[in-house]
């Protein structure tokens, strides 16, 4: 299995995610559901969007350390924050929790109307290991 | 091929979904479009999210069925609730169509501003069979 | 590796999408993040739904291209428009640069509240090569 992060040429880069994660195969695929600032038990860690992300980035560590990866293992991830917000303290729990020397994932962010009682933001992700 | 459905210690437990669902090559992997509570010729069934949300997974169990798999093949799936509206018949009717024998999908929850005309919610879905 | 979109007895077809799309391994698998109408220096390219629409599909195609694939590969897309605007130029956009012979993905399409400063919309995408 290889996984390769690339940057075509005529689109930008960033420091903060790949345009695109080419996976080929065979590969060990994990599916994460949304997961919110919440703790062992369910219950939101704190009122604030950096407590929140850092949190779910914490989980999505979790579930990759439990299949032996980490979060370099995650190709692509989707992020809902609630409309409102800004995303700036979610970039700064990302900047906390993310080795610079990984080639970061595919992103997607969106502001939507709502997510679960006390949630600010929701990320669910696709990792290759 | 093999599909494993995940909660690593440190992330609670839920019978309505798994924290994460690991999936090793080689498999068939499914992409399910944006399934809406429309009948055969695309026609909104009926005015109630309860209504929608049944016909939306059915569709989704139709996919699955053609190509000789059901509803528990569902690694991933991701539901758009209309702003404004509560989850709790999308719910009802998840547990009218879900075994609960089976290990629940991983789950994304975003409440959106809008969907396509008489559309309540949209559930796309990644499934492995 | 196959790839067959399936559109099963029961389910309205469409000339726009394909309601499942199914994918044997091996295959290669890219997962494309969001794309907006930018250029390649990351500017907005317009103030129009219709020109960010067709920037966001070049964009995609420019990725595809690079891997040796094209938007013939797109298996599934995520459509996400910034609530109060119509799609419409949107579809254009696609019909501009979909080769109608080429049977078209899954697709998913949310109206959100909120983008990146300045997006109309965001597409995002899982392409097998």
């Amino acid at each position: 299995m290889t996984v390769r992060h690339i940057n075509p040429e005529g689109l930008h880069r960033s420091p903060a995610f790949s345009q695109a994660v080419v996976v080929e195969q065979p590969a060990k695929t994990i599916y994460i559901g949304g997961q919110n600032g919440v703790d062992a038990e369910g219950k939101v860690v704190g009122p604030t969007l950096g407590e929140q992300s850092l949190q779910a980035f914490r989980r999505i560590a979790t579930i990759l350390e439990s299949e032996g990866g980490s979060l370099a293992n995650v190709v692509h991830w989707r992020i809902a924050v609630l409309d409102g917000l800004s995303f700036e303290e979610g970039v700064a729990a990302f900047q906390q929790v993310w080795d610079r020397a990984d080639p970061p994932p595919a992103i997607t962010v969106h502001f939507v109307a709502g997510l679960g009682p006390g949630f600010l933001l929701e990320i669910d992700a696709v990792a290759v290991v």
